[in-house]
């Protein structure tokens, strides 16, 4: 067993490969398809990584599929009732690519929502604002990158923002899991920021964040 | 005429008249009915500010209804062609206050879309994003508030981000009117984290920024 199975070796992957190595965390790490992907991430990132390749048997408590929202439902599905009982942890902002101008799950829905549908697991949503690169270090300019969780399985939303703690992040329990509506809004606007020429302040290295009062 | 014409005399209307004097920009002041709440709060922030009661003239080049979603529509309404060719700025968050659970406007809609359909202003949405308090001074624990802004119209977006800029606040473009529902769940989820007892940390007196990297 290890703590966690993150899927992928993306971007996404290796921010929060890093942040469980800096957690202490021992991560089975998935690739897609390549394993050699994995193994070079694992040795590259060190900490206690074990590489395989998806389809591996499921060795983490909590399972952070680091891919797209269609990507991570084909996952859920794969893997059935493996994930029984387990904490899945969405970090996905359902962008519809081809307009590039809205969120590809139903406005009355959320990408949480529609992974719960297909999963017997405990499905969190956390990580969906906080970019890659910011992952890495875990704070910009100074400010540890807050996680916004959103669940409806207490044990779970406490897995969660334990990690995120661990990890030397601020974990912000926003509520029931249908909050990923919200979430996936600001994701998605984070997003739009970061892709904008006009707007040269904020790229893929911001961090959204609540400023508390001084 | 006035530069602005701020309308209410709630919080968000002392705080945005406070930036509006920090700004140098004339404006006028109505109350919703009771003229006298206006002569107040006008004697108190100091600056240019002309109080009335709503149903005056309106002077402002730009309208600012510092009032709840229904009472915004419901203005926008009474003042009719009077209003063609003005900025009109949106700043509500359409919550469902029976609920605290959702937005009031269609899933597919925003607030700011809805009232574009009874008013030949041009509406854009921005502050509401921002708390009141926050409003007052422009600023938390050292950075100057974001003033997330969508709409349609060039010169009406311009005219918003020169208000803010020169109130001292941040002005940040986010894109086309409808992104006013990314803007609206944001708004709500900042409203729904400051509204709970379980998260002290974040108050009516915090900020949603995005922080760009050092």
């Amino acid at each position: 067993m290890t703590d966690l199975t993150i899927i992928g070796t993306g971007n996404m992957a290796r921010g929060l490969a890093a942040r469980a190595v800096a957690a202490g965390r021992s991560v089975q790490l998935l690739a897609h398809e390549d394993r050699a992907k994995a193994e070079a991430l694992a040795t590259e990132l060190g900490g206690t990584i074990t590489p395989g390749v998806l389809g591996d048997q499921l060795t983490g408590a909590m399972v952070i599929p680091a891919v797209y929202f269609d990507a991570s439902r084909a996952i859920a599905e794969q893997y059935g009732d493996a994930l029984n009982g387990k904490v899945y942890v969405d970090i996905t902002n359902p962008v519809d690519f081809a307009t590039f101008d809205s969120l590809s799950v139903p406005a009355d829905s959320s990408a949480a929502e529609e992974l719960q549908k297909v999963t017997g697991a405990k499905v969190v949503k956390a990580f969906n604002t906080t970019f890659a690169a910011t992952l890495t270090d875990g704070t910009v300019a100074g400010h540890p990158l807050d996680v916004l969780i959103a669940g409806d399985d207490a044990d779970a939303i406490q897995a969660v923002a334990g990690f995120a703690s661990a990890a030397g992040l601020n974990p912000v329990v926003v509520g029931p899991q249908r909050r990923a509506r919200q979430l996936e809004h600001m994701g998605f606007l984070h997003i739009l920021l970061s892709a904008s020429d006009e707007l040269p302040a904020y790229q893929w290295n911001s961090a959204l964040k609540v400023i508390p009062a001084a």
